[in-house]
């Protein structure tokens, strides 16, 4: 298992990453987040000492794969990210298929994805901690009716709640229906939620082997614990920091990997939702390689120089078949006798040095394989990383009290009306 | 058909649209635009003089659509993403289907779509002006075994060519082998193309009304060629430029409509390759909502203060059916009787007020209804925004120099391995 950090094409110089301040800084943040001190920290620790509970999550996924050719997911952001962005890296076959549904306010989208498996057997798993989120108790809604047209008496065996140990509807709901669920833990927001049940149970039902998944987080966890300055991701957060005080305010995590490109949209949350406070932190969005570079690849070589790019790449791809029997004519007729992974990998190449030659600053994460226990390792390391990057910007990288007021005046809307 | 621009949270005064640098600045280059007489422009006045080209585009949309299951377009960039935007709005039911291919370096990928149509009858459309693209013509390759593998001698009776009308690699192969083609005008760029025979042959095989939507882009001609300072693409163009000149470097798309969510990625390419050159340009970005809100919303709401958001929506959706039998305990009971869109506009309405709130100004467009005249009109406002847009920054908006840096590195690296 090899998980490498670059930042050679970052033009940060390396005693920065040994100055005392920030160094200092880090140790300090460090010690607290591993204590157990500090609110909604209990994710630090989670996949050493919840290794147990896997076991569970296995035996519930077992029942689910018997007896569902589908398993629908109803949650929204830190509910569902991270299941997609695991499910999709992995890409594994499984007998019971994952779809995810109730991710905005429409009726269309939803009744698309239920109306798709009315012949089949489904399952249904709700996530939601507060069992107030309105487009998952909206899809709550739809998917109960659904069951019970479909399943009548028996609707109750083809549901699993994820929610509170203890308070909220759904809960309450699952205890008195005699309902299957599992417990989205305390002390672990939705964006840093993945490798709890709220994605493990999807990933089990997605053929996702769990305990390799948690064997990368594992050791992810001990090395970056490490009171170092080698400490990835002491440096992957010491640099975003220092390039975003230097005008460098946009990240754009890229990739050339398809089965990477949801990775993009769960770190998109975890970045903006934990460091998007008080005036600071950085804008981040994530575009998938080569086909955005056809978009805003002409912007990144010479437009405004406000972003950085954290390259998100894998050294060893299954090969795929050689180009062979192109024309003699067409223009790509030197590309007969390599794969399209060779192109891709050149391709790679090319754009890094292309963007590093227009002065964008590159940061370069680099997988030896997309497996488990690499995807373990990297759900672990980003998460690790943006709680030090929210320290070093002063802020709190685990609420989120901007994201109330609109919900406040959806509310307000629909009262009046 | 109501088209609408809504400056009112933008906080600009009305009288800079009317200040002479700005509004001086505007007529010469609308006039130029209009003129014919600048390269790359021919996109302009495409839609009123080349009305008469629909017939054609049906002819071949009708013989294609009765033989053929599917229709696999291979393009990138500006050869996908405007058939694409507009086939996701206007969510057509037809006969044959549209997918695309090619718009990545993957083997997989690409095995995965034509597999999927191993047993139907398949039509390919492949799309490239130079006929030159790496993506495009990997693809290519592929479908021609594929077509050959399946049809045998009758391949060619299978594939639909646009390209150049002279020259170049697939100009030659069409000519050669009795291929039936289609052009792609000199004088508008892949990102300008979408009123082309680039997309009017994917929309006219996808169900497309192409009269309407040549109808809603003609008025759009017609209005938005008007010397005033009510002329809405002046307006919207100014708006971006006046706002990041006052450090607004970040403009992102955001829609509560999903149908409109593609739309979002072909106007990046459209601004961010138009205008992201000399150290210039907004970066550009789309969201779509409400699943983004719980991913950025934080950080628009509280978060470096460095964008604004252009919201796109429909007044007139669809009404869907309305939400009953709400269990009383259910924290979404008082949605009893509201429908989904209900919720869905209280979001926007409540979104845009707190946004607004948070002091980031707001553009808003709205579509009365999500059909071919609206969409033809916005596609049409959109291009032409952005080249009154790119003027005002003082740069080109038709080339795109910085995209040759990485494939020419790309090149050198396939050559040297």
């Amino acid at each position: 298992m090899k998980f490498e950090l670059d930042l050679s094409l970052c033009k940060i110089k390396e005693k920065e990453f040994c100055k005392a301040k920030y160094f200092k800084k880090f140790q300090a943040e460090n010690k607290i987040l591993h204590s157990g001190n500090e609110d909604m920290t209990a994710w630090v620790n989670y996949p050493k000492t919840q290794k147990k509970c896997l076991v569970n999550i296995k035996k519930i996924a077992k029942d689910i794969s018997a007896k569902a050719d589908v398993l629908i997911v109803l949650g929204i952001g830190g509910s569902y990210l991270g299941a997609l962005a695991g499910l999709t890296a992995l890409n594994k076959k499984s007998k019971t298929k994952v779809e995810f549904a109730g991710i905005n306010f429409s009726y269309e989208e939803l009744e698309n994805v239920f109306e798709k498996y009315k012949k089949s057997e489904v399952f249904v798993n709700v996530i939601s901690k507060s069992g107030t989120t309105t487009e998952t108790m909206i899809a709550f809604e739809y998917a109960v009716k659904f069951l019970k047209n479909k399943y009548k008496d028996e609707f109750k065996k083809h549901l699993l709640v994820t929610t509170d140990a203890n308070k909220g509807y759904l809960r309450n709901y699952a205890n008195q229906n005699d309902i299957l669920s599992l417990e989205v833990p305390d002390g672990i927001g939705g964006r840093y939620s993945v490798l709890s049940n709220v994605g493990l149970l999807p990933f089990a039902v997605g053929g996702v082997d769990i305990d390799a998944l948690y064997k990368g987080a594992i050791l992810a966890q001990k090395e970056l614990s490490q009171d170092s300055a080698d400490n990835i991701a002491y440096r992957y957060a010491l640099t975003r920091y220092l390039l975003g005080k230097n005008g460098k305010k946009v990240e754009v995590l890229s990739s050339f990997y398809p089965r990477l490109a949801k990775i993009g949209a769960w770190w998109t949350q975890l970045f903006a939702e934990s460091e998007g406070k008080q005036g600071k932190g950085l804008f981040v969005t994530n575009l998938n390689f080569s086909t955005d570079l056809h978009s805003v690849g002409q912007f990144i070589q010479q437009g405004t120089p406000l972003l950085f790019e954290t390259f998100l790449s894998c050294s060893n791809v299954a090969k795929d078949k050689k180009l062979t029997g192109i024309a003699k004519e067409n223009p790509i007729k030197y590309l007969e006798g390599k794969t399209i992974e060779d192109v891709n990998k050149a391709a790679e190449k090319g754009t890094i040095e292309a963007h590093s030659n227009a002065n964008v600053p590159i940061v370069k994460i680099t997988l030896s394989e997309i497996d488990e226990e690499h995807i373990g390792y990297l759900f672990y390391f980003f998460c690790f990383s943006c709680a030090i990057s929210g320290k070093f910007l002063g802020i709190n990288p685990f609420d989120q009290p901007g994201v109330e007021d609109y919900k406040k005046n959806m509310k307000k809307n629909l009262l009046n009306n």
